[in-house]
């Protein structure tokens, strides 16, 4: 009897734990610096757990996700963030050093916990420095709950990261940044697909213990696709500084989803991308299967220096995945011609509303329109500016360039620890109507600061990003602005000044996309809202690496007073030393 | 009347200030990575306030020193060890990270507050990983009482310290040393004297702006001296690897202190001169004033492999202080020329008293003879070997290759964290029979433990170092080890195996030095005695950066009950996390 009631619960348990409750998904990593080729040049890597790029974080929508991260950098402490996780409730576990938490020191293990609320297409990285730029990074995919279907079909679900990269250490190159005279990074030697690439040792009097092309670290990665099946490529960007663009020979690409929001479907030859977006598309193996074809990356908007194209291959299986293609790889679009790049923004439609004001097209797919507020609370403009203070070469917002306080934001906030960074709040736009954004920014008009914008908890909140000249002479560069702990709707894109009295008549208020990422092209703008949901500290910021560093970044706080208790794993620095207990 | 007695108080304290009382002396640095060209070679350095080395610290025999030291070295931790100061009473500012701190994190200000006992020569230096070869270190100079007259006059005093230097970053030369295969660091490129050397530029295809022998960064040091005046010159060394000769062309050095205790005076041409050590030379500059000198140090015990050697000038005034000596630089001594150098630990008389022992002449002054107990309480005898532990080469001492605990010892001894590091008491010895010094060590004879030694308050304790053939079949190297908080008396050196019954009837116990640093010898042995009678956790450790990096150290503990309360500002790693409050 007792084991026919057991044999019962057992089936029960069959049957009903496929229907899937929200799990818990555990990893445990060892992040340490490692001898790696990943472009055939031997230089050191952050690995974790000997790899780079690391594991990809596999779950389900309403999952718990567990890391405990074991920092063995010798010297060097670490943090992560997870890009795109809106970390409702956990803000202590967004990762981000000097704003949710100190720095992870040598030895110890930390443990980031928080829910992946949404499926899609995420990734996480070092937020710490540079560090990024030296390898800790990897893909998340979230899937959607049982039983949902998603606006299109595909076979199978394959993710890629691309990536430039410097033979130079991070200190390197950070120690160029901040010296007097400026030391600027130069453009990366090598774009990787997926941590693959190819630096033409040749081109420099290396050794072949330096610099081996048949170096299997270095072999072109490969996606293996069978004949007749549809593929959705979850497709990432984590560049340090590059915009690129992305292709796979004689193979569209249809556009279905973007930083996790269903967009309505569009086909691009060339998938242009910045750093801090994801993309996923759909393609379909229906071309020759008797061959490869090259997956290539290049890059788009600056003039390219000797940066060595990424490639790849689709492999049509049975071939060998490491046959070269018949073809010469594909040459990306003119690097220079800016029309294709926005056409993307705004992809398929271009309609010129006003002279500098285009409808905004890369919209919701029709079935998933979360609709914005019709209007906002708070209007934020931050004029892009590079500025020299003190001789010292930095990137501002507003005239103000920013810097990290000792003491993380979240911590100082919720402990009420005024005295650690300035409580003078920072400008809310800049000279309008004086400004002028097609010349460079005057000498020494800029200072630092740490000071931070504090939103009313479930207000409204429009950003207006404004590009203008860099410090070269008709020059505006490309800006990826990336929003921690929420999605914006986009509302519009435009060239030149944004006139607040006339561009957002036009904002697309109907199915704007919503994305965690967005550019901001030269000498254009953006218009972003969002709404200030999330209790918590939230940087917002440039995600080209060495443009952060030197100071293009802002802080958001709302609700601080909704933040749970802090765990005091995120403590230990600054003015939080011996905060709490183990 | 009050102005009166106003003049009187100021002039009495006029009177009386140069009678010191015990000064503070108070110093704030700044610690960070800058692009510098120390041996002409333009690589990362790190610097305090801008210099490498550092500033000296100039204090007085009872001082107390205050050295306040912000982290901007970007992503990386620090820690600063003063060597030879044997902090009795602060065993928390010791500087060793893993034994008596957790590292400093970037962006936060640590304060080392300490009293210098006892007039001498002493060091600073990182004490973190590898942290000291990339520049991070400088001199402390204490200088005697007012009225005590030390036992040999000089005009003028000064001090160099002496390095060798490497062009691979600190994480390079540490990972490959912690991988599998092995990755020696390799003999080093140049060596330094001050903070300045000449590596062959032409030798490797480096363009000028990496490597420029006109750059005055590496213009040669030179000591400017006045004919006819006695100099004290104060050499230290802290290489990473390299044992040194050091000599001054055409003028004998008349040794009179060794770490912080006077000697018997003796005479040399070469002083030889290991990692840790400090010794003040008297000079007299008594030759040819129409000209410059050539001060040289190369490397001896190990086969020079392109090292280049460290040239700087004893300049007469008014000679220019760049212009060379009409000579050649003197070669130094042949490197593999063992005798002169065991001499010099001997000094003067070498007796030979059995086969394998001698009678040790490095002696006190006879003026300043502190004699030692003439029993020990215990005795721990040291085999020092090469291992290879799972495929990892390591260090060892009888066996056991020493790891640090992620909590550092002072703070788990004081807090009773007894399961922070194991409690198993570690070998006190070998197999004094059976093993054979001459040959490798087994393949996986060796474990890895961070245990420690605690020993008994206010006994006596001797330590036998016992040399042994390395992994390489006939060699044996030379390990200079150093212990913190105390020095200890040099009771005797001897070739090949220690004999416990027969070689301690030998034991200088008359008029022994003592040191906080010492030389263990190819094959060879070296006597130590010292009085644990300084509360505290002191890491005793070969200063040879790349060997206690694999493992050759320990840690004593003693009189751990006596150590004051803990400063919360040594704590926030490990179990350590969230002690205290700030």
């Amino acid at each position: 009897m007792f084991l026919k009631l057991l044999a019962l619960c057992l089936f029960a348990f069959l049957i009903y734990a496929p229907i899937a409750e929200a799990r818990i998904r555990r990893y445990k990593w060892e992040v340490k610096y490692e001898y790696k080729s990943p472009d055939c040049y031997k230089k050191l890597v952050i690995t974790i757990n000997g790899k780079s790029p690391g594991p990809t974080i596999l779950a389900q929508e309403g999952d718990t996700v567990i890391v405990e991260v074991t920092n063995k950098l010798l010297l060097e402490n670490l943090a992560i963030h997870w890009h795109g996780i809106r970390q409702i409730g956990t803000p202590w576990s967004d990762g981000t050093e000097g704003v949710t938490q100190c720095p992870v020191v040598p030895g110890d293990t930390f443990k980031y916990e928080f829910k992946v609320d949404r499926a899609g297409t995420y990734l996480y990285h070092a937020h710490y420095g540079m560090q990024r730029e030296s390898g800790l990074y990897g893909s998340i995919r979230v899937s959607v709950r049982d039983n949902f279907t998603e606006p299109f079909a595909y076979d199978y679900d394959r993710s890629i990261i691309l990536t430039d990269w410097y033979h130079k250490s991070t200190y390197e190159q950070a120690t160029g940044l901040s010296s007097k005279p400026f030391v600027w990074v130069g453009e990366p030697q090598s774009l990787l697909i997926q941590g693959k690439g190819r630096f033409n040792c040749s081109s420099s009097s290396l050794k072949a213990d330096t610099c081996n092309t048949s170096n299997p670290e270095c072999s072109p990665y490969a996606i293996t696709v069978t004949p007749g099946k549809t593929y959705r490529l979850r497709v990432a960007s984590l560049t340090a500084l590059s915009a690129l663009s992305f292709q796979i020979e004689g193979h569209n690409m249809t556009v279905v989803e973007a930083d996790g929001h269903y967009v309505e479907p569009f086909v691009v030859k060339n998938l242009f991308i910045y750093s801090g977006e994801t993309y996923s598309v759909l393609i379909k193996a229906d071309q020759d299967p008797s061959r490869n074809y090259w997956m290539t990356t290049n890059v788009v908007s600056r003039t390219p220096v000797n940066t060595s194209e990424g490639l790849g291959f689709l492999n049509y299986y049975p071939n060998h995945p490491r046959r070269s293609p018949p073809t010469d790889a594909p040459a990306g679009p003119v690097w220079n011609d800016t029309a294709p790049r926005l056409n993307q923004s705004l992809a398929i439609k271009r309609v010129f509303v006003f002279k500098h004001m285009y409808q905004t097209d890369l919209k919701a797919h029709h079935d998933f329109i979360v609709t914005p507020p019709t209007t906002s609370d708070r209007v934020i403009v931050f004029l892009n500016t590079q500025n020299e203070i003190n001789g010292y070469r930095r990137w501002s917002v507003n005239n103000v360039s920013f810097t990290l306080p000792h003491t993380p934001y979240l911590i100082a906030l919720k402990k009420k620890l005024h005295h650690v960074f300035s409580q003078t709040p920072p400008p809310e736009g800049y000279d309008f109507v004086n400004y002028d954004i097609y010349v460079q920014n005057p000498i020494n008009a800029t200072t630092t600061s740490n000071a931070i914008y504090r939103l009313g908890f479930n207000t409204t909140v429009d950003i207006i990003l404004q590009n203008a000249n860099t410090m070269l002479a008709k020059n505006s560069e490309t800006h990826p602005w990336h929003l921690h702990g929420h999605d914006f709707w986009v509302l519009g894109y435009g060239e030149g000044k944004f006139d607040k009295n006339v561009d957002p008549k036009n904002y697309n208020l109907v199915n704007p996309i919503m994305k965690n990422t967005v550019p901001l092209h030269p000498y254009g703008w953006t218009a972003l809202r969002f709404k200030a949901d999330n209790p918590g500290a939230w940087l917002f910021h440039c995600h080209i690496e060495s443009h952060f560093y030197m100071g293009m970044g802002v802080v958001f706080e709302e609700g601080i007073n909704k933040v749970g208790e802090l765990p005091s794993s995120i403590m230990g620095c600054g003015e939080t030393k011996g905060f709490g207990k183990p």
